[in-house]
C-alpha cells in the first residue's frame, strides 16, 4: 500500500464576501478534490497546535510528525539544505545573500541588483575556504540568494549576522550573542571569512563584466538566521516507508532531505505560482510506483495569498485540482492511501500565514467515510476526523496503510 | 481592532427535566447570544482538560493562558491581590475571616456573626505588626472576610491554618506541614500573631458597641488556605494588549490584578446576584474605548447553581443577554472581537462545579462561521471550533484580531 501526501501550501483561507461568502478552496469548482472528500474521512487540521500561526518550517515538520518545538533552530538549516547542501549534525547554518559593497565599504545594493545568474560561478571561486580549523561551505540559490554552512570544533548559533538590512550603510560586525568563547570564535571566522569573500568576488570577471554593463556586482555576502543543524529523526526509518518529495522551493526539499527523504529533481518543478502542475503531478505518479510515500508540494496557493489574490488562488485551486483524477480510485491500479492538507492557512484578508485549521481528507479505501461531500473549510466542520494536530496525522495515515506499530501487547 | 472576553461563572449546565430537557442556558429566551452565536464560532471549551472539574481560580488562570498545573499555589493569593492587597513574589498568603472567640478560648462565631461594617477599621488596628522579622499585612474585605500576607525571609505555605470549621471548638494550633525550619517558624509567627490579634482586637471600641447591640464581637482571626505568591506571566506583556478587568468577585479581581491587567473600581460592580447588570455592561463598553482587552466577569450564574435554582439562573441569563445589545456589530461601532464562555460548567442539579465543558462563541466580522445559530450547550455541538481547551482560547482570539506571532517563519 501506498501513501500520497499533498501539501497544498497556505491553502486553508476565510470566508471572502465577493465570492459569495466562500473561501477560495470552497468557490473553485473542484470535482476531484470532492470527489476524495466524499469518499474519505474529513476534519480540521491545527498543523502546530490550535490558535498557533506556524511558519513554513515549523509547519512542515509537524506535518512530518516532528516537534518543531523539540526540533527547529532557525530557518538556516533548512535553507541549506534546500540548495542541496549535505548538511551534518553541528554544522551552524546561513541564509546569505550575494550583495554590493562599494569601495569605502558601504552595502549600495543588498541583493547585487536581484542578480539572475552567475552565482554559482562566483560559490566555484570560494569553494575550499577554511579558517582556524573552519570549513565554509557555500552553495548559490535562486537568484541572489545562496547558503552558508559552517563546519568544524567549537561553533555556535548564538552570533548576529552582518545584514544591515537597509542600503547605503556599512555592514555590522558579527555580533556574539553571548559570553562563550564558541560565539567569540564564530564572530571571529565570519569576520575573516567576509573579508576574503570580497578579496576573492572583487577579482571575478563576473562582476568586471556586470560593471561594465552597468549591473550592480555580486562582490560581497550578507549572512543571517544562524542555526545550528539538529539531529531530527529519520522519517524513512521512523515509519518503515520508502519516501520521495516532488516539490519546487528550496526549504520543502530542505527539510525532507534533513528528514532523510530522496529528492527528486526535475528542472520543471518550481516553486512559483506557474510551476508546471501537470509534469508535477505525472512525476509524483510515477514515483508512486518505487516509493511507499510520496509527498507532493503545491507553493502557488500560498503565493496567491500573499498577494491578497483570492480569484487567482481559487483558479490555481482548480489546476490543481485537475492534476489529481490520476490518484482516484477509478484511476489508480493500486492500493493508495491519500492524505491532503495545507501547511496553514493564508486568508487572502490577512496577505500572511494564520491560526485558522485547515480542511484535511485522508482517504483509502476502507476508511470510515463521513457525510462530507466537498473539500473545504466550512464542510469539513462535519467530518468524522475532527480536529486534529499535526504531529498525529501521520499515524492516523498509517493506520489506513494497515502499518499498525501497536504500543503495548 | 479591540477584544472583549465576557465570563459567566458557572454558565454550563446539564439538561432538565423540568426545562423539557433543555439547560438553563437553553431554556432562556437569549436573542442576543443567539445573534453572536449565529455570527460567530462555536463550540466547547474545556477548560482545563476533559474530565477535570475547575475550581475558580485553577478556571480563570486557564482562561488567560496561564498553566494553572504551574502558576496554582492557592487561593490564598489571588483573594489577597482581590482585596486589593499589593502582594510580591514569594509572598505567603491566606484567607481570614474575623470571627469571634470566648474569653475560655471557644470559637463562638465562625463569621463573627457575618459582621457587615467595621472590619476595615479593625484591620486598621493590626496594622503595623511585625513579628520575628516578619510583617504581616491584613486587608478586609466584603462582610467578615479578608486576606492575610506575610512578608519576610524563612516562610513557606507548608503550614495548616486555624479554623475548626465548626463552631464550640478551640482554634487549633498552626501546624507544620513539614519538617522544614521554614515551616516551623511560619506556624510559630502566626502562632505569635493571632494571640496578638486577639488582644488587640478584644480592647477595640467597634467590638465594645457590637457586645452591648448583642452582636458578636470581632474579636479573632481564623486563617487559612496558604498559598506561596507565584510570578505569574504578565498578561499585558504576553499578548500586547493594555487591558482592563471588570468584575465584582474578590477572586476576579485578583486574578486579574496579578496577571497584570487594571481594575475597574465602580462600587456598582458586586459579584451577586443582584449585582447592576446595566452598569456593568456600560462601564464595560466605555473601557472598550481606552482598552485593547476587557474581561468583563459575571457572577450570578454560579450562585443560583449552587443553589439549584435552575429557573433563576435561566432568568439571571436572560439579564445578562439583555445587555449585551451594546455589542452587537450594528451597534458598535469599531471593529470588536467578542468571546463568551463560562469558567466551568455548574450543573443545578449538582449544586457544585463539574467537569462538563462549557459553550463558548467566537465572533469576529470575517471568523468562520458555522451553521450553528443558538448559544446552548447543545447547539455548539455542530459549531467550526469543535472542542476546545482554555490554554487555545487566547490563541485563537488573538488571530481573530490579527495579531498573529509566527512561529518559525
Amino acid at each position: 500500500m501506498k501513501l500520497l501526501f499533498i501539501v497544498m501550501d497556505g491553502l486553508g483561507d476565510r470566508p471572502i464576501p465577493d465570492l459569495g461568502g466562500k473561501t477560495p478552496l470552497e468557490y473553485a469548482n473542484t470535482p476531484n478534490l470532492d470527489k476524495i472528500a466524499s469518499l474519505g474521512m474529513n476534519g480540521l487540521l491545527h498543523v502546530i497546535a490550535p490558535g498557533v500561526t506556524p511558519g513554513s518550517d515549523t509547519a512542515h515538520l509537524a506535518l512530518f510528525g516532528v516537534d518543531p518545538y523539540e526540533y527547529y533552530t532557525g530557518r538556516g538549516p533548512f535553507e541549506a539544505a534546500g540548495v542541496g547542501l549535505e548538511v551534518k549534525e553541528g554544522d551552524i547554518a546561513f541564509r546569505a545573500n550575494f550583495a554590493t559593497i562599494s569601495d569605502n565599504g558601504v552595502i549600495t545594493d543588498r541583493r547585487a541588483g536581484r542578480i539572475k545568474t552567475g552565482t554559482e560561478e562566483l560559490s566555484k571561486l570560494l569553494e575550499g575556504i577554511e579558517i582556524d580549523g573552519i570549513k565554509f561551505l557555500l552553495k548559490a540559490g535562486t537568484e541572489h540568494r545562496a547558503a552558508l554552512v559552517l563546519r568544524g570544533e567549537g561553533l555556535t548559533d548564538k552570533v548576529y549576522g552582518n545584514d544591515p538590512k537597509v542600503e547605503g550603510k556599512e555592514p555590522p560586525i558579527f555580533k556574539p550573542l553571548d559570553e562563550s568563547s564558541e560565539a567569540q570564535k564564530t564572530a571571529r571566522v565570519l569576520t575573516t571569512y567576509v573579508m576574503k569573500v570580497r578579496d576573492i568576488l572583487s577579482k571575478a570577471e563576473i562582476n568586471d563584466k556586470r560593471v561594465q554593463e552597468g549591473l550592480f556586482a555580486a562582490n560581497f555576502l550578507l549572512i543571517r538566521g544562524a542555526g545550528k543543524v539538529p539531529k531530527v529523526p529519520n522519517f524513512e526509518e521512523e515509519y518503515c516507508l520508502e519516501s520521495a518529495c516532488v516539490a519546487g522551493g528550496g526549504l520543502y526539499k530542505g527539510i525532507a532531505r534533513m528528514l532523510g527523504m530522496d529528492i527528486i529533481e526535475d528542472e520543471r518543478l518550481t516553486g512559483g505560482t506557474d510551476t508546471n502542475l501537470e509534469a508535477k503531478f505525472e512525476v509524483t505518479l510515477e514515483n508512486l510506483k518505487n516509493y511507499d510515500f510520496v509527498f507532493a508540494h503545491v507553493k502557488g496557493t500560498d503565493n496567491f495569498s500573499h498577494d491578497g489574490d483570492y480569484m487567482a488562488k481559487a483558479h490555481f485551486i482548480e489546476k490543481v485540482d485537475k492534476e489529481l483524477y490520476r490518484f482516484l480510485p477509478v484511476n489508480f491500479d493500486q492500493e493508495l492511501v491519500i492524505m491532503i492538507t495545507g501547511d496553514h492557512s493564508s486568508p487572502c484578508s490577512f496577505k500572511d500565514h494564520s491560526a485558522d485549521p485547515v480542511p484535511i481528507v485522508i482517504y483509502s479505501s476502507d476508511c470510515r467515510r463521513d457525510e462530507v461531500d466537498k473539500f473545504g473549510e466550512s464542510y469539513a466542520v462535519k467530518g468524522s476526523l475532527g480536529h486534529v494536530v499535526g504531529k498525529h496525522i501521520m499515524g492516523i495515515a498509517l493506520n489506513e496503510m494497515r502499518l499498525v506499530h501497536k504500543f503495548g501487547s
